[in-house]
């Protein structure tokens, strides 16, 4: 859009949206418009909103958890069970895992995963933390939760080094069909692991 | 996502950002983390961009275009056109055409199309103000540019009865085969109305 059309303001708007995961170029600009359009009921509070989360979030140091206190609500949970650490790649898994609500631990965020394509090698993870972290006598396990990628794999497997020395048991998620998954659309690495971690029916 | 896990204030920016078109919960999730992330680089100048938007941006009451100045940047261009008014049902339609930069036209912005199932009733669109800007005498020309939809094409007619008794010209966009296109994924209407309005090669 030139700017002589909307004026640099808006293009700004458009420009910082689509910077945005999940908004490409043609969604910014309809975002940025129905911002525009319901200024009283949407822009204000999201101005607000916006504030507040710069102002008030943080990075918890014990996890990698963000949030508006440091150390986290998880972290300073103390019903959660403090002798498994789950790890993950990112905060957005943190979420699922805690929607999904099949395990109250606590995590540990790495903020990515091993990727020498990508120049992400281990010093750019939080890696010291967790090793600090999984040294602590009350932790006797620490899950892997890291996508199936190549990746997250060879990432699974570096922190399995990195720990073989400790007395932690290191395990992973298990591999298999999706609930509500049907077989023909999934490949056959998955369908090979379903079947030789089936359990008895 | 649970309040316990994050705080209200993510939970908050989550849901604002999942009333925006074409973010979805999921992708709203990952926009805030994003945004959290990226406070320095993107938080700060978003939240600027927000509150420059929210406390300069205005709509045209010449023509419902947004923009920082009432009449827009286009209404008071004297190089355009002034004879041609182009009808679309939103800004998005009208920054679309200016991308295409086919004219140098005004425009008007309807806010919508008529739509019984939706509610939408002539009152609810930007109608009488079209009526007075197509009766000023250096007029001759309106170009409805709405969408192919029944209700793009319904508020056509219906656009055109309330101009009938003018004398302007009321056009419309011409159907025929995307630049680019395939005639196979094609519709049969599309195919009929470019075949009924060849042109000499």
């Amino acid at each position: 859009m030139p700017h002589s059309v909307a004026g640099p303001e808006i293009e700004r708007l458009i420009q910082l949206l689509a910077r945005l995961p999940g908004l490409g170029p043609r969604s910014a600009r309809r975002a940025a418009l129905h911002l525009i359009k319901r200024r009283e009921q949407l822009l204000g509070p999201l101005t607000e909103a916006i504030r507040v989360a710069h102002e008030r979030i943080v990075v918890c140091s014990e996890c990698g958890n963000v949030d508006t206190a440091d150390p986290c609500t998880i972290c300073r949970d103390e019903r959660r069970d403090a002798s498994i650490i789950v790890v993950v790649e990112d905060v957005s898994d943190l979420w699922a895992l805690e929607r999904a609500g099949a395990l109250t631990a606590r995590y540990h965020v790495l903020g990515g995963v091993l990727s020498p394509l990508d120049g992400v090698r281990p010093e750019h993870l939080n890696l010291d933390k967790l090793v600090a972290r999984a040294a602590r006598p009350e932790v006797r396990e620490v899950i892997l939760a890291l996508n199936a990628t190549v990746d997250g794999q060879t990432t699974a497997h570096y922190i399995t080094e990195l720990l073989a020395h400790m007395p932690v048991r290191v395990t992973r998620l298990a591999h298999g069909v999706p609930v509500g998954g049907e077989l023909d659309y999934l490949d056959e690495g998955t369908l090979a692991a379903a079947i030789r971690q089936r359990t008895t029916f």
